[in-house]
């Protein structure tokens, strides 16, 4: 049954998510031809070093991706058919169930976007098309077309930053760079593990840092040392940017004695309490901070999520399978502390601020206001909505944050933050977005009808600022 | 003096709230026909057992209704007319004169609401309408169909649950059962008394509990037995859920004797620390919350409000008469942990998450995904918009967190919350907006035009999610 | 390049911010007539004491307005064009050059109001036109037309209150006052440095104050009996009205013989914990909240910023320079606990409460409610959106969390809170925003179309409730 009224407009045509003419002018004639640089993901390097085909969509599309996973858990369907010992078209069948039930959540328009963009695929996902629609997109998973490099080709991807332990060897970027892959795939540095002093892995963590960094890691400051290393291996392979995942930012008062006294008593296999551990944290994201502004590298902090919080399935499935949520600290004080210190010392890098609590928007664009000195052009960025804000009211509420308290014009844009090949669509996505957001207040009266002038700006936001910011 | 723009849609039609064709569509032919379950409210279940009539709209509609009271201090009108002792028809003038001036707040739609729905009157109530209405009103409260249960009736109201202290015997719960009424009436278990350890009557309640219970409570475990019981006893009369109305909730460590020695020092007249205060309820919560799972109860917890801020007022008129507002404590890490510690032990009974603040609804919706386990459909869920968030803004916020960062489609929808027999068009108003938000997506192309789907989902919502995650 | 559209709205015409007719007869036939009270800025007194003219447009536009600063140092402009030695041309060209890239910022909206409205300039500024808008501006300002007075009188301003500290000897109120000025211009008083304990400059602040006061600051009672002197003088010259900047609301429990000791400790040079400043400023400002009430003042709390973040910019700029942002500490409790206290005593003089966090609005508009007790229409009031919040985003959800949880209708308005002669249009754009969110309403069918009613109340918002409240 479909409402007859002329004035609806078709799911996921062409205009989807434009609403007027100038949206579609500014999407269709400048930001939909900008190449994509995808400075921050969490895609598989050796998948692309060896340009890898996937064997069926539920190996490409659902494994890994703990989005679906919460999904089918609301549902009801069995963990068995998520992520247990059913068959792959089993998988892919429950899945295909939930679909029509995912309605205004974001999932339902990535599942559609990626089935149109990749596969062509047009009709919707449900029990009636589900087996159609696999063995559909199986056949073209075969062909070479659908390799990885491929398929980020067909996105027009140029650049994909993955993100790397200190302890990796890097060795599938240094492949891909020396066979000369078109796609430039550059390593960023994620030393959480050297800083979340209070996880049980931690003392056998640092011991393994020791190693590849060939010493002897006894003290803060042979800690220090062996990140610094680390770092120099990495801004060698290419990396010129580094990641954080934080509950918050910690900015405490330390001396580099207390510290040193704290992580040898951590080492020691002693008891560290939280006082001590956010001392250690301190010291340690400020030192690595005054690493990162001398080797001009920009730093990413990606701050808020409460993670892990059914220890029952964390034993069951490990981290970073659904069971995470987001979290409601404090975050402007310490952030303000932790910035100025090195400010204060000119030890700031370009920095992206990113909060997963959308109430913390207008603390993050109106903080990077604050070290905004004139120096460099946007310096410091209120990244693009993350994880659960990634979807059409999370990226409205940071986009009009950013646009009422800083500069829109001056923002570096989207990245896919996935583990999947299929993600980039979300750049189409994000652009749509963007383009509707200025074409609205343009037909509202609130920007002036320019659309030369707005696409330009339009055309900076999706790839020319993040070029320039990044030297990409 | 009116617009002359044909474009002007008329107040409070039958189109209500519904911008296009497939809102009117989904809320005609789907949503108005379900009926009700209101799974939580304050009815006075006595009125409902005396199939009570009312003397005039004061009485029904003035009073104890503290959300008009709040709009009357503040436009200036002395307490004599609001609670005092001025006469019903004073009083009624007075809420009358201060209508005009509700505009924007959902007191104005409400207002006109339940005058159409309950009493045809369709003109707006002011100063010069006053007396009209008031006369008009009165005479229809004499007849039959406006006894309680005709009200209730008139609205298709299948289930409501009463909000019932661990004290209350229940007698008019079960007089309406052995009756065998057409509309079913059933407690729901409320012991914030028994919890909030602080308060300076909570000895006076413990020492009375243990009368009800048949017990001398001197202990922790005492009290434990005396509340099963208590519950075992709403059991019996078809009680199937519990609320909690808390600032936070709490989830300190405890050991069982660190919260006998709390207990027993407060029941002998000793004074608690906040501390300590934390860990007892603590304890009791873990505790009532393992109980719940064992009796295949749902609990609820009401998290936010700050309460009783006016404390001579307070002295002058006792609690719930207006003197309330939004809190802001931190929510999410206590929550976390206390649902774990249940989930932990497979103790956590399918559970409902109210806020009170709306920067909550983000931390809530994500919070419930964490422990939907795939074991029932929608086991946890982020309940409707509550109190001051009762208004289409606040609806539509916790409705699009719900869409965005969880499966709306499970949602188990709307509930009046209210002490009034008047108040169920707020179930019509919810419905309204639900299906205006599907249909205002459809138009927009962001969801297909497919209306029996939609429209299933809508059902879903209104009411057969409610009757299967309850039982009713 | 324009879109060609027949449905776009020219920017900033006639009914700029008015999407319908409803809309635009509530702002032209209502709201645009209404004289303006701006009773909290930051005008100095003494430019309009002297009815200075401005030499140049960079003079009256750029100077001391670090919206535009933080705007042109996020462009990666030289801190030498902003506040640095270059010539009042060239500072003009940098800023001519960012205004396009301020698109979606209140600022590209301030830019072209304020040119339009006060200089007839109605083509867009950039860096071809910027010479030509300069130089017409700058020939204009030379002219009578555009002394402070008469910029004030273009806006039909009948009262500013400006904002002083107590040391003030407040010469250009009297001085304007005995002329016999037509517009009111009344001090404020400030006392945030006789607060803020732990600010370097305390003890000498003191120091001045005695001096002013004429009595030497020993005590406590010494303290609060200068602040009352200062007062009654401040009072006399037609002060009804304090303000206080604050992160959050103090209110610890103290004795009188503590905050004595500590005072006398800090201004012997003694070192104060953050406890002990907390009980010193909770102890002030409820002393100040008795003297407000006994003068019949209003009082004002601007809640939340988080200032002076750079320390280097602070020592090279000083404060209030652009570099502060938006705060997220706890407001509910502590609110509560100081506006109660006083209340229980028959001291809660009318109240005015800024939060700076828009996520704090909902705990404002219902912080209110629980003090508005009849005896005066709309005593306590919720701000209008300050600051960062300044602009359609921001005060369209502060009319919204004021509309839904208490009476908007009892609204005292629009503020401009600006350091500058040229921001009065902020006031047109609030009247906007207002009427439009009124005449949406009306269209949706959401209110009555009958704009007598309507239109009374916008008139009320925008001039008659402040006329009533200050006694203007």
């Amino acid at each position: 049954m479909q409402t007859t009224d002329q004035g609806i407009k078709p799911f996921l045509d062409d205009n989807f998510l434009l609403e007027n003419s100038t949206a579609e002018i500014l999407y269709h004639e400048f930001a939909a031809k900008q190449p994509i640089i995808d400075y921050h993901n969490h895609l598989p390097p050796d998948e692309i070093a060896d340009d890898k085909k996937f064997t069926n969509l539920t190996d490409v599309w659902l494994k890994g991706d703990h989005y679906k996973w919460r999904a089918m858990r609301t549902m009801g369907v069995p963990e068995k058919f998520i992520t247990g010992d059913a068959t792959n078209e089993e998988k892919f069948q429950k899945w295909a169930q939930t679909v029509p039930f995912t309605i205004r959540n974001p999932l339902f328009h990535w599942t559609h976007l990626e089935l149109k963009g990749y596969f062509g695929v047009t009709e919707l996902l449900n029990s009636a098309s589900s087996q159609r629609i696999y063995e559909q997109c199986n056949g073209l998973l075969q062909t070479d077309e659908y390799s990885t490099r491929n398929l980020l080709r067909k996105m027009n991807v140029k650049v994909v930053c993955s993100t790397d332990d200190p302890l990796d060897d890097l060795r599938y970027h240094q492949q891909v760079r020396e066979e000369g892959m078109d796609i430039k795939m550059l390593p960023a540095f994620r030393p959480d593990k050297a800083i979340l002093i209070q996880q049980e892995q931690f003392p056998a963590y640092i011991e393994k840092l020791g190693g590849v960094a060939g010493a002897d890691i006894k003290s803060f400051t042979d800690l220090l040392q062996a990140l610094k290393d680390r770092m120099q291996f990495f801004h060698e392979q290419g990396c010129r940017l580094s990641d954080h995942g934080l509950e918050q930012i910690y900015a405490e008062d330390f001396t580099e004695s207390e510290v040193n006294t704290i992580l040898t008593k951590r080492l020691n296999g002693g008891s560290i309490s939280d006082e001590e551990a956010r001392k250690f944290m301190s010291a340690t994201l400020y030192h690595l901070g005054c690493l990162y502004a001398e080797l001009g590298w920009v730093q990413q902090f990606h701050l808020g999520a409460l993670r892990n919080n059914s220890s029952r399935m964390l034993r069951q499935l490990g981290p970073d399978t659904g069971f995470d949520s987001i979290g409601d600290w404090e975050q402007a004080s310490a952030l303000a502390k932790f910035l100025n210190r090195l400010d204060t010392e000119d030890k700031l890098a370009k920095t992206i601020l990113y909060n997963l609590n959308p109430r913390d928007n207008e603390v993050m664009s109106t903080m990077i206001g604050n070290f905004n000195d004139g120096s460099i052009r946007g310096k410091m960025q209120f990244g693009s909505a993350w994880w659960f804000l990634d979807q059409k009211d999370g990226m409205e509420k940071q986009l009009n944050a950013l646009s009422n308290m800083g500069l829109l014009s001056c923002f570096i844009g989207m990245l896919t933050d996935s583990r999947s090949f299929l993600s980039f669509p979300r750049h189409e996505y994000f652009r749509r977005l963007l383009c509707n957001l200025i074409g609205r207040d343009v037909h509202n009266g609130e920007l002036p009808n320019d659309t030369e002038w707005l696409g330009g700006i339009v055309s900076d936001i999706c790839y020319r600022n993040a070029k320039n910011y990044f030297g990409y």
